[in-house]
């Protein structure tokens, strides 16, 4: 099976440990960069990882993305806060390219697709992939892999409704497989987002509001019950939007989610959120994309959250406080 | 009219900064007070005041309140997370002595009524103030009064009731008049805790989570919103409480409370709340008296309040990480 050529945009601690990855295995990989292009460019990427450490002293480094050729799968790995800048970045496809976001939150897909389509370019396969890892860019072209790793890839449907994998995405994971990436093929990539989000509301939001790892938040009672509130918040707007979107059907997270993601929580090293490192390297955070978005998806759905909104008010302070700070 | 004989239990920025002002004028005032004593006994106390400052070079300083002599009143000025050391702390009082208590939170009065019963001291009146007061203890003995300061001065029912002001409070008003200390006697101290309890659940609670003065608070959209949501819970549970207390009564608070608040914040200088000064100063935060308590009268009267709830569970991390860090 011939490999797929890959482009990947934003080559930080996601799109430059799954760029390199696929480049070490045998794919043609292009990393778009910004700040980070004339180390890259000149020393390529270094990979510290749990699974062993790895160079690749050549990459084939752009920062204009006219540049680069065209592509079978664009990655898209920008922090969802610089989203704004994807008309100006999503290189040219190939006529059958596809479109991956390995990025967190609730309807990441919709908003690419809508720029897609602004930009007039076709897109047969907009796929979405939900990364399970822990990993840093401790500084440009340098990345620390520090757990984990699994993508659960899904396809995007405008409609919303489950939808079986294809030919591309059977072929990606053959890709990621060979290069030792786990990854699994779903059908239902909506409410997979919706289950991250259980996980990512709490954890990510809390992390930053009251300067805690997982494990500082494990230990205390009161926040253990507050995660558990969030949690539960997050599976009714879930829930009720499976609903909606497809009427009696099973489309739903079960509330034995919660003790699952408190005990595994509980069983992980302490975990610095990605969220916290955004907030401790003065990043924007990424509130739109986990917490604006669903909250929107409960208004319209008529479902009161009210820990979500208190939460989402004092990320969007604490964000705001952060942006005054640059 | 002569003037009452008082005890200071515990002298810090409330406590010291009341007292010196009625020794000033003339009151036989007596303090008790602990890590700070051998400097106080030594040098006495000292008041950067707005108003103008101060020094007492000599005051009656005690550690053990055994030594003190009866007053007329004892006012407690200890913050609330100290009031379990309250049975070994209140002093003899006199035949007809007055406990008066200058501290925040919900059923303060009932807490010390406990106390006094436990401790066999027969108690004909016990007393609350509400101190609007910006001050700070700098160092052992030295208080800056940093603005405000007026008392509102009420008499515990055990039923709850309003009760009119008593000659032992028309003769403490006299005291604080004459010392330059402003002060007001109301008739339903609980309404006029809720009442105070509208402003710190929120500026209080919200100042240690968000790291911020009131200033801050006030100049962002999204935590004006929150604060609003958290007033309008405290207004939901005094009203309630008011209504079960006193049925078809008028004991309650409007909801124009809200923006009269939120206008007067805005107007005042940029604020450190008192919770935030103790936490900035690794002190216990009052926690209990100010959100546990009122969140308890909101489940005995059945009432939902997941703001302030949310607003506990993080003060509770906050405040047991503070402890870890002693």
């Amino acid at each position: 099976m011939s490999r797929l050529r890959y482009a990947i945009i934003g080559t930080g601690a996601i799109g430059g440990y799954y760029g390199a990855r696929l480049q070490r295995s045998g794919c043609d990989v292009h990393f778009l960069l910004r700040s980070d292009y004339e180390r890259v460019q000149q020393q390529g990427l270094s990979i510290v990882s749990k699974d062993g450490d790895f160079d690749l002293p050549q990459v084939n480094a752009y920062r204009d993305p006219v540049q680069m050729p065209p592509v079978d799968v664009a990655i898209v790995a920008l922090k969802t806060t610089h989203n704004h800048h994807l008309p100006s970045l999503l290189p040219p496809l190939r006529a059958n390219g596809t479109t991956l976001s390995l990025q967190n939150g609730w309807a990441i897909e919709t908003d690419i697709s809508q720029v897609l389509e602004q930009q007039k370019i076709s897109v047969p396969t907009l796929l979405g992939g939900l990364c399970f890892i822990c990993s840093k860019k401790v500084s440009p072209g340098r990345i620390h892999h520090i757990d984990y790793g699994k993508v659960l890839l899904g396809a995007y449907s405008q409609n919303h409704q489950p939808c079986a994998p294809t030919a591309r995405m059977r072929a990606i994971a053959a890709d990621f497989n060979r290069a030792d990436l786990p990854i699994e093929l779903i059908d239902d990539l909506p409410m997979a987002r919706w289950r991250k989000l259980v996980w990512n509301v709490p954890y990510n939001g809390l992390s930053v509001v009251l300067n805690a790892t997982t494990e500082a938040m494990m230990a205390n009672q009161d926040v253990r019950s507050l995660i558990t509130t969030l949690m539960q918040e997050v599976i009714m707007i879930a829930n009720a939007w499976g609903q909606q979107a497809t009427p009696n059907s099973e489309r739903s997270l079960s509330p034995d989610v919660i003790t699952q993601m408190l005990n595994q929580t509980e069983q992980m090293p302490p975990y610095r959120t990605s969220m916290k490192v955004d907030y401790d390297e003065g990043r924007a955070l990424e509130i739109d994309a986990i917490l604006s978005k669903p909250i929107r998806v409960a208004q319209t759905l008529d479902i009161a959250v009210p820990t979500m909104t208190m939460l989402h008010q004092q990320l969007s302070f604490i964000n705001a406080n952060l942006s005054l700070g640059r």
